[in-house]
């Protein structure tokens, strides 16, 4: 199981940013996300994004994260610009155990990088904590993101001109 | 060359994600970003990044978005969530020709999808215009951004625990 923790979320600044990093979480393979700070409208967008292009991908905001932190049974990645390379690093992690990503916002504490395991970074230049978290998911799953079946009321088909939905919610 | 072009860009709503957009791109292998709507701002937050971190990495915002479509000689691929398989896709793409990405905000008008190459999905899911953009370059430059130098002030060096930053600005 892949989960996904967000933390230093400021529900004003961060809300794109933060919606953007739930639905890659979705898009590319993990199975929840759990936002430090509570944010009852992100919640409501993620849920109707699964609602409508479905799978069963779990979010859940305002959680105690010192407490999962301590808990957490699995290994725990902290993606980071000041971390070790990706490509290194991935080929450590036992993944027969469960797998917690943190992904932070602009200010991380120190003892994040305490707390985890490995902490990877995806280039080390400035970039997004979104695409770190795309870069990441990608190699961690090998790709398999790509044949993840999610069987929603609403199928986008691949089309090289115009848009091709189905809809299943009649 | 790569062109990253940012269309219906939104100052206020969109300055965060457009400027994870513009950070992907130069952190990805991108030459430069262009704009359609005026936003000193990110033009700003860009240079500062360049002038901190490296590379020739170039931003131009308020750009004629119609004549550019007209005039670029090359190919161009509109990366959307409707567009056709990444992994099909970008085999057919001569790279010796010069490349403009188009990166639409939440609405993009008809005619991009005609004036595109390519209409590319980075999956059939929704998620983020960051991760696609990211992703797209990974499979594109075959993961080759990891190796670009950018001989900044500042270099970040990868590290397992904290932080290892050479600063050549004294």
């Amino acid at each position: 199981m892949i989960t996904i923790l967000r933390i230093g979320h400021r529900i004003c600044r961060d809300k794109r940013i933060t919606t953007h990093v739930a639905l890659v979480a979705r898009a590319f393979g993990a199975d929840n996300i759990l936002i430090d700070n509570e944010d009852k409208k992100i919640e409501e967008t993620i849920r109707s994004t699964c609602n409508r292009f479905g799978g069963d991908f779990k979010i859940e905001t305002g959680v105690n994260r010192k407490k999962i932190l301590r808990e957490w049974d699995g290994n725990i990645v902290h993606l980071t610009m000041y971390g070790d390379e990706l490509g290194k690093s991935i080929s450590k992690i036992d993944k027969k155990k469960d797998l917690l990503v943190i992904v932070g916002a602009e200010k991380v504490p120190p003892n994040i990088y305490e707390a985890a395991n490995f902490n990877i970074s995806v280039g080390n230049q400035p970039h997004s904590e979104v695409a770190a978290l795309a870069l990441f998911l990608d190699r961690y799953t090998d790709g398999k993101w790509q044949n993840k079946k999610f069987n929603g009321k609403i199928e986008i088909l691949p089309s090289s001109s115009g848009k091709r939905v189905i809809s299943k919610d009649k």
